[in-house]
């Protein structure tokens, strides 16, 4: 058996996800680990909740990661909220609304999935429309649509459920430290971001935050594990209430990220330590400065697409900010262009799921990705490749595009990511 | 808010994980990532599994991380094997067997708990005359219970279970790496381990292995996520059956991890690379070679240890070689203990759960902390710490019996971890 040494090329990645990670957080990787319980290791925690409500821009104490990739965050939530026959609904416009709507229906709910069209996203009327009519329990949403590039407003939504006792769950994976995630202005009960987008940490980690709305649920569904107490206790009547799942039971697991420290899990300490560096670097930059960044190469990259001659797919109204997605010119293999862009170039960009594969490129400026560098190298790759596969592209016109806007807009912070 | 750096102590990691990491696993963690379908990242998951193979003494096709801490690990083998009702014999000899037991529950399954008492282990014909009698699908043990420090021998056990056709399902977490694991030749179906205790990687992934007759369950309950397919497919009548978790699904995971790459989560990049590279090292070193290693350093401690004046908690014959427990001293306050070895030395050592909680200390020798000056820093760190505490010990006799068994059976290997 061969024992190669681990030594990947170095990528631009310019997908939705995973993108660069910060040297600074790889750098923050190499450092050796110290034990769980360690004094030192429990202020790493409590800090890191800190620094995770100032980016998650809320009160909530409750606000620490779950040890996973992200959709282990959206199931915990979810396993630990909906019980047998719960009435959830489910709006969704893309695949990631699929995958709130599979998760819900294996914790047991009864799930009322409606659909908008791929490339859309919702009137907030028509959800409350929906609310008032099948009064769930719990409305689950995306945010940031990664596999459309689609941005659904929330706060009416979340105002309506508030109003109505309503559970107001989102995924906001995609979104959070590319810009504005207000948890607790927009009334949102429980939100699951991911560490490998804007925050740009490895995947791996699943930050969430919750109100005492949940944590009330999730309290009267609480058992302790046997063997952690001296006394064996009685399951307290709930049986039946139990969370299906010891791994994402959030009364646990908020206990060990409690000041009791009952152990649950063994943390993720490296993945912390980069998470910990990760929202360090984000509250450095400045959440504002951070989301006028995003702004900024987003806007660089589709003008120098459209000056390409390249057309972007779905309604421009409501545009995910860190997702461009391109439709791919008619009776060309968009695999084709996006190995030779990753083989030649050493550029990722991203194909997509279901009805939109082979239909669209999707290409990501996120967290660290987000740089001129990066943009303008995607560009000029991009214009090479689809000139080697026979399309007629506006010749140049894609870099002068895109140094239009920088020269209009020079990255401004001095803490920025050139 | 203070936006500190983070700059943890230098740490002499002495229990029973998570463990000193390898500095040439600290180093791999810093470098670059690469996207999760990029065919030089598909090709690393590809030589895991390889090395995992070895590893993991088995020919099984499927092995390969659970992206999550040790315990992700057993319930994602547990709720994809489980249904409800169905009979599952806990075997317990410690904590760890509660968490079968409370992961098996969760998964709707009757679980039947047998227990020994603590610092034992079982009679393999008893569990054996158990599973006669009460003809369980599936058989759930801990191989290395860290909470004891006992080990199971499990071959007669396996054999029956094959003979009977009920699955065998073990917790191989604080084992592998340390001392013989055989998958196969043991007949294990199903066996989970972690990064943190003899791999010495961080906690945050969960190795498993296992063979077709598990595969033959996972694939009957099959179900293939909307939105990830372009024309949607019925739930094949099986919506009864259906895994009752997302992230946990194994028949979801293989496909990620088979040449479909069917997208299920996000593989967390970094974690992947220390697996990479930690299971690079445990081969380098050579399996027997590490297993020898594990043997001298424990011998050196044990020794040192009863030329203290301490005595052993537990039954010898069955010890754990990798975890030693000391019984804490009447009248002495262990906590206090080892708050000062980790004050005053940098040294840690851990606690216990439940009914052993404040009667023993627990000390790993594990991985890359299984090294000859982590065993003399110890031993001279806890002598002085009891001189202090007013325990009456043997001044300076730990070290010299340390300091004997080394010279008697020095550290051959080249590769060794000095």
């Amino acid at each position: 058996m061969s024992l190669l040494e681990l030594q990947p090329s170095q990528r631009t990645i310019m997908t939705p996800g995973p993108v660069e990670v910060d040297p600074r957080v790889l750098r923050a990787m190499s450092t050796p680990i110290i034990g769980q319980f360690d004094y030192e290791f429990t202020t790493i925690m409590n800090e890191t909740m800190e620094r995770l409500r100032h980016v998650l821009q809320t009160n909530n104490h409750w606000s620490y990661p779950i040890d996973g990739t992200s959709r282990s965050g959206i199931e915990a939530v979810l396993c630990s909220l909906v019980e047998s026959g719960d009435k959830i609904l489910v709006p969704s416009f893309g695949r990631f609304g699929y995958l709130l709507t599979e998760i819900a229906e294996r914790c047991g709910g009864e799930v009322r999935l409606i659909e908008c069209e791929w490339g859309e996203v919702f009137d907030p009327e028509q959800v409350i429309k929906e609310m008032h009519r099948m009064k769930p329990k719990l409305v689950a949403m995306v945010h940031g649509e990664t596999s459309t590039g689609r941005m659904q407003p929330l706060k009416e939504i979340g105002y309506a459920c508030r109003e109505m006792d309503c559970l107001f769950v989102v995924d906001a994976v995609a979104t959070v430290g590319g810009t504005e995630v207000k948890t607790d202005e927009w009334y949102i009960d429980a939100l699951i971001t991911g560490t490998q987008k804007c925050i740009s940490v490895p995947s791996g980690m699943a930050p969430i935050t919750y109100n005492e709305r949940v944590e009330k649920i999730i309290l009267e569904r609480k058992s302790i594990e046997k063997g952690l107490v001296s006394v064996t206790k009685s399951s307290n009547g709930k049986q039946n209430r139990r969370i299906r799942s010891n791994y994402f039971d959030l009364s646990q697991i908020q206990d060990y990220w409690s000041p009791a420290r009952l152990n649950h899990h063994t943390e993720a300490t490296t993945m912390l330590y980069a998470l910990y560096e990760g929202l360090r670097i984000i509250l450095e930059e400045g959440l504002e400065e951070r989301i006028k960044r995003h702004q900024l190469h987003e806007k660089a990259l589709v003008a120098g697409l459209k000056e390409m001659g390249m057309t972007l797919f779905g309604n421009d109204n409501c545009k995910l900010p860190m997702v461009t997605c391109i439709n791919i010119p008619v009776g060309i293999d968009g695999e084709a262009v996006r190995s030779m862009l990753l083989d030649e170039f050493s550029i990722e960009i991203a194909s997509s799921f279901g009805l939109l594969h082979g239909k669209i490129w999707r290409v990501g400026t996120m967290g660290y990705s987000a740089r001129k560098k990066n943009v303008l190298q995607t560009l000029a790759g991009l214009e090479a490749v689809l000139l080697r596969h026979g399309v007629k592209v506006n010749l140049g016109a894609a870099l002068q595009g895109a140094l239009d806007i920088y020269a209009k807009e020079p990255v401004q912070s001095i803490k920025a990511i050139g």
